[in-house]
Formats: structure tokens, C-alpha cells, sequence
């Protein structure tokens, strides 16, 4: 018997092509990879944690507590620190939006979209996302067999324009009533670096009104702030959370992988209160609860301050390294356009129209060549019906190679560039 | 607008019952609780995970390692080590069912369950379930449209002439093309305390090899054996991995959070490669990898020793709370019949048939009354359109509670039990 027995889900669930570079990655020590979304390696806090572990297990209590089992939402007092820093970010008086009982801990932020969009969408229903967007978000509708409509981004966002115009078209080819959400990565996006400004964050939720009624049901605006803390330049800007009146159509997903302990996973997702209840009985089948020890280390770090001590120390080190890796791509990609991120991991560089940068391209090939990857700009553009996928633009992350590697790196890269004649 | 927007899966997954019960407790302090599936709270291995984690962020080396991203399988010397121990504990030695190449580590082996049900089960499939079963399986299940059907237990595990009679009813009303697995919790089972043998194993094997033909497509033998490892009395049984020739339809999930540290939630499946392949896929949107530290604590645990040490300590104590729970109901429910567990946290009783268990049942208000809760049976049973849910019966846990703690629960309950008159 040659089927393996799978099912809709299970067919259409593709391996997700970074897993690709990142096994070249790892079977050739090297090369160089700007493709990988690893945070630095070197300051991890490794010192902190182990603290914050000596902190909690030094004591039966507390160490009991935090090895059994906790609750599917997560540990009380993380889910408070967390809303509370959310609040403070936003520099919020209202306290509706920022509620404990709305928030639930999960096993990275990846964990709550995947949850949330088992909750709202069904197959055959359509995501507004970002063009381009996270790649993993797209595998996740791909999985579900749910549609994409690609919104292109302006330097401080969604070209709303645009999105008023696709919301528009699928009013009037009837597939309205499929739309379930926008899926935006408001700072430091990944992979553009765009940050998108609140009056955009308003201007979408605004449109979002107004076709929801026509739609017949809530569209709502899920933000993925998985970069928001990683900042280092400019000031921060308020969530989508923030914008008066609109809370009950707002989804927000942190995470502490980025900021704090990477390989921790504690995530993060504050919610209107009927999608909270049920995406919080999805989790109790995925697992009842993400593990309640690392819930306790978050906790424990935040209250300690060593995770503000940690995260001061951490958006340093990715300045340093975004002027490493802008001061080495001025050199080496003369004839490229980039945006320079105020945050986040990564750069988006636009090569010439007639220099496709796809997985099989000649640049491809040549930067593999020459033992350095990136991250092809396609795969991070949805599979849309209306437009096709531009293709000569590189994701170039900065977060896990050292200064030395990326400046080799870059310079690698020029290389192949250059060899495109 | 009153509609949430939600999915088809977010308006079918419920909460789980067994919440309800968890809250009851929380929210009353003096209710001594054998309904929760909680570990000993006492022995739980507080510093022997200190010990571990010192080793392990004692270095920057190692402790870097363990703070970063890891694979979406996850940590490769853990994998190593869990699918030697099944191997070992099959005393097998054949290799290929035990390949670290087919094990994925996960979020507890809840996340396991539901990623591979996910993969193998659309929309109006059907399961075969146990007889009793594990209800927070029954809520995957609900959750995805799932339909089952209920194979009764013996005292060595499944009935195989009901098994077949099922399989033969499915077959002769054309939904046979609709059965995609058999889920067995097989040993020291959730509810039953029941252990299957090894050649119900085999049995079930050859009926589903017999009926696959006729299905056209692989119907797989799930076998959750998250309770193995809590063995007190008795020899261990060979897991189906073992049986000859059906490697490629037999999945097996384990968890180290019973035997070890419960709030780490470490788990694992081993799977046939075909279906290793989606489930990795299916992982990589649902999280790209349990959190990689909490991999490195159990590898460390296993490797310096503790675990083992810990695993003996703690089957001495479960012996003793299912002795202090035997001894205490042979005084409290005369009238009732239960089975001796070999392993695991559970008891499972059987009242008189005229005397109902249910959630909303004069026992169950005088129980709570009585401040004590248990499991009502119907709980614990599938939605089967062929059959109507037995309820009179109660799973009694004797995990979190301390032994005083039994023994006043049990007390207490047979005080309800005598009220019914």
C-alpha cells in the first residue's frame, strides 16, 4: 500500500523552505548564513537564567510550583507582568485592552497565530497579509488551505490605499464574507524591517469596520509584535491596542524568544475576550498549557530586572550590528536599494528588476558559490491569485552571525553580485 | 455585531470538562481533589533540575547552546536517548522502529497527539477509541469533526472480538474508507488503570492490517504510552513497536513529564518516516521546536544519572499511594468494584448500575458537598452513535494528593456514597 493515509491538512502541509538553507547551513560550517532568524548568539543570558533558575529551585516552594503542572492560560503572575508591560509600551490609561484574563502564554508567539487562525479561519477562507510577509505565517495558511490577499507596504506600512482597493475587489467578487483578518508585523517587520506607523494601524482598522458589516462578521487585526522590543533607533509606537475603540477587533502576539531567552519560547497572545476563550480551549488540546518552568524563568527575570538589564544590553548589540552590516552592503551592493530598520534582525534589499534573487536563480547559486545565504525576497510573498511574486529582493539578517561573519558575509554576497555582470 | 467569526474547529472545541473540575478545586481550598491528573506534588525533582541546569548554563558553552533556537524536531542527543530507552525498555533488537530519525520531541505528548491526528484525520473521519479513554483525546477529536467509535476493555486491554465487530460494522455500512487509526492508552491507562498485552497489541495489529486492504489506505495503531514509565508492580510489557512486521503502522507517544519534571513538558512520538515526515511539517507551523532548553535539562537528567534515580523514588511513592488509596476504599465503598492498577496515577471504580456518577448526579452534588471530587465516568467515553455513555463510574486519582490526603478523600466519598442509601 502505497498511501501514507493523510488528510486534507496533512497533504497540503508543505516543509517550509528556510528548513532548506538552514540544513545547507548547518552541513557547510562554512558558510556564512544571513538567512537564519537566530537572535545573537553571544549574549544570551545565559548568566541571568541561570540566576533566575537558582532563584526558583533554591527554594522546595517555588520549585514545586514551577515543575507541575499550570494552568492552559499560564502562570498568573507572567500574564500580569506581561499585560502590564504591553500597557506601558502603549503608554495606555484604559486598562480594557490590557487585561490579564485576556492574555495567554504559549509556546512562542508562532504557537498563538497558528491557534488563532484554527480559530477563525476556515479553508477556502481568505487572510489579508503583508507583501511581503513572515514566511512561516504563510506555511500556516497554506496548511489550512486558506487563501492570501497580498497588501504592499509603504515605508511606514500598509499602503492603505491598496488595501482599500482589495477589500473592495472581494466585495464585489462576493468572497467578502471569507475574509477573516489582517495579519500585520507592525515593527521592525519581518522581513522588510518596515515599522508601520499608528495613524496606519487606525487608518486598516478603520477600513476593517467598515467592510466587516458588510461582511457579517468581525474582521479583525491581528498584530505580531515578535520584534517590538528589539528596537534601536527612534521611539517606539503604540499597538493597535491603542487605537480608541477598536480593542475588541485587535489580536496582539508577543514574545519573549526575541528579547530574552531564545530557546525559552514563552510567548504571548492578548486577545478580545470571546476569541480568547476559545483559542484557550484549542490550547488545552494542543497541550494544556505551555511548560509552566519557563513560565516561572520569564517571571522571575522580569521582577529581578534582569530582563530590562539584558534587553538594554541586547539593542546594542543589534545596533552595532545593523551599522556593521549597512556600512559593509554600501560597499559591496552599489547598484541595491535597502531600507535601514530602526529594530528587529533584519535587512530588505531590492537588487535591479532584471536580477532575480529566487532559490534557482544565478545569484543563488553564485552566493552559495561563495559560501553565504539569504533569504530569496519570494518566499516571503503569499501565493496571491492577482498579482505574481516579485522576485529580485534578499532578506539579509543580522541577529545571529558575529560582526566579522557578517561583514564576510556581505562582502561574499557583493561578490556574487558583481559576478552577475 | 454578535457573531465572533469563528471556524468551524473553533465553534466545535469545547472546553474540557475536566477545567470545570480543575476551577471547583482552585477556587476551594479545602476540597481535596482526586479528580486532577496532577504528579506527586512532594517528589517532584527540584534540585535535581537545579543540578542539571547548573551543569548545563554553568558554561557559556553549553548554556548558549541550550538559550538559542534549536530544530524543529528537536535536541538530537535527547532524541538519542529517548529512543534508545524505548528500545531498551522493548528489549528489542531489531533498529529500525527505534531510529532517533523517526523521533520528534514536542510539547509534552499532548501536542504529539493532536499534530498527528491532525495529519492523519479530516472532517467526518472516524477513530477508534478505548472504552473508557483519555477525554482530553475525545476533545481533539470533538474539536475536529472527528467521529468515534468505542472499543470495550478487558482486563489486558481491548477486546478484539469487538474490535473486529467494529471494524466489520464500519466495512459493511461504507465507512470502513473513513477509519484512519486506533488510539490505545496502553498502559496503566487514562481512566482505567487497565495495561494491554502484548498480544492484544499483535491482535489489533492483524485486524487493522486486515482491514487497511479493504480501506485502501494505512490505518495506524496509535499507542500512547504516556504512563509506561510509572510501573510499581509487575514486569513491563512490550510496546507495539515491538510487534514484527507492523513498525510501519505503529506510532508511539511518550513524555518524560510524569516520570520527571512535569512543568517541562517534554514529550515525544516515534513515528514511521512517511508520517514523521508531515508531522515535522505540521510542527514547524505550530512552533519550529519545543523550547530547546527544557530538551537540554532532560538530556542532562538522563545522562548524569538523576533521572533514573528519581524514576525509582517516585514508583516507590505512587506503590504506596495506590496501596493508602486500596486500603482506604476497601473500608469506604463496600459495594463498589475497582481494578488494581499496576502503574500510573488512576483508579477506576465501578458502582452499582443504578447508581449514576455524572456531573450533574445526586453523587457527584453530595461528593462536592462533601468537599471532594472525582472523575465522573461518562466523561471518559467518546460520543458512538452505537452506544449509550456508561455513568456509573469515577476515576480516582491518587497523583497530587499526599497520602492523608487520600485517605480523608476516599473517606469522604464513601460518606457520599453511603448518603445515596
Amino acid at each position: 500500500m502505497k498511501s501514507v493515509g493523510l488528510s486534507a491538512l496533512g497533504r497540503r502541509t508543505m516543509a517550509p523552505p528556510i528548513s532548506w538553507l538552514m540544513e545547507t547551513a548547518l552541513a557547510q560550517p562554512d558558510v556564512i548564513s544571513l538567512a537564519a532568524g537566530f537572535t545573537d548568539h553571544e549574549s544570551l543570558p545565559v548568566a541571568e537564567a541561570l540566576e533566575a533558575f537558582s532563584r526558583i529551585l533554591g527554594a522546595k516552594k517555588s520549585g514545586r510550583a514551577a515543575l507541575q503542572y499550570g494552568t492552559t492560560a499560564g502562570n498568573v503572575k507572567l500574564r500580569q507582568l506581561s499585560a502590564a508591560r504591553v500597557r506601558s509600551l502603549d503608554r495606555a490609561t484604559r486598562e480594557e485592552a490590557y487585561s490579564a484574563a485576556n492574555l495567554i502564554l504559549t509556546s512562542g508567539s508562532q504557537q498563538m497565530l497558528y491557534m488563532l487562525t484554527e480559530a477563525l479561519c476556515d479553508p477556502g477562507d481568505i487572510v489579508l497579509v503583508e507583501d511581503p510577509s513572515y514566511f512561516v505565517y504563510l506555511g500556516i495558511l497554506q496548511s489550512h488551505g486558506i487563501g492570501a490577499r497580498g497588501i504592499p507596504m509603504q515605508p511606514d506600512g500598509l499602503d492603505l490605499v491598496h488595501l482599500e482597493a482589495v477589500l473592495e475587489r472581494v466585495r464585489k467578487d462576493g468572497s467578502l464574507p471569507r475574509v477573516k483578518l489582517l495579519y500585520s508585523v507592525s515593527y521592525y517587520q519581518n522581513p522588510s524591517g518596515i515599522t508601520t506607523g499608528f495613524e496606519k494601524k487606525q487608518g486598516a482598522l478603520d477600513l476593517l469596520r467598515y467592510y466587516e458589516r458588510k461582511a457579517g462578521h468581525p474582521i479583525y487585526l491581528v498584530e505580531d509584535a515578535a520584534y517590538r522590543e528589539l528596537r534601536f533607533e527612534g521611539a517606539d509606537v503604540k499597538s493597535a491596542l491603542a487605537v480608541p475603540g477598536r480593542t475588541s477587533r485587535v489580536i496582539y502576539a508577543g514574545t519573549y524568544s526575541k528579547p530574552f531567552a531564545t530557546g525559552a519560547r514563552v510567548g504571548f497572545g492578548l486577545l478580545p475576550q470571546p476569541v480568547r476563550d476559545v483559542v484557550l480551549r484549542i490550547k488545552g488540546n494542543h497541550d494544556f498549557g505551555s511548560p509552566s518552568l519557563l513560565q516561572h524563568l520569564l517571571a522571575t527575570a522580569i521582577e529581578s530586572g534582569a530582563y530590562t538589564r539584558h534587553l538594554a544590553q541586547l539593542r546594542e548589540c543589534y545596533r552595532r550590528k545593523a551599522k556593521v552590516m549597512l556600512a559593509s552592503m554600501r560597499e559591496a551592493f552599489p547598484s541595491s536599494e535597502w531600507l535601514l530598520p530602526r529594530g528587529g534582525l533584519y535587512f530588505w534589499a531590492r537588487l535591479p528588476q532584471k536580477l532575480a534573487s529566487g532559490m534557482k536563480s544565478k545569484l543563488f547559486q553564485a552566493a552559495l558559490a561563495n559560501r553565504v545565504l539569504y533569504v530569496p525576497g519570494e518566499l516571503c510573498y503569499a501565493n496571491d491569485p492577482i498579482r505574481p511574486k516579485p522576485n529580485h529582493e534578499m532578506r539579509l539578517s543580522f541577529g545571529g552571525e558575529t560582526e566579522k561573519n557578517i561583514r564576510h558575509g556581505i562582502e561574499r554576497l557583493g561578490e556574487a553580485l558583481g559576478s552577475m555582470g
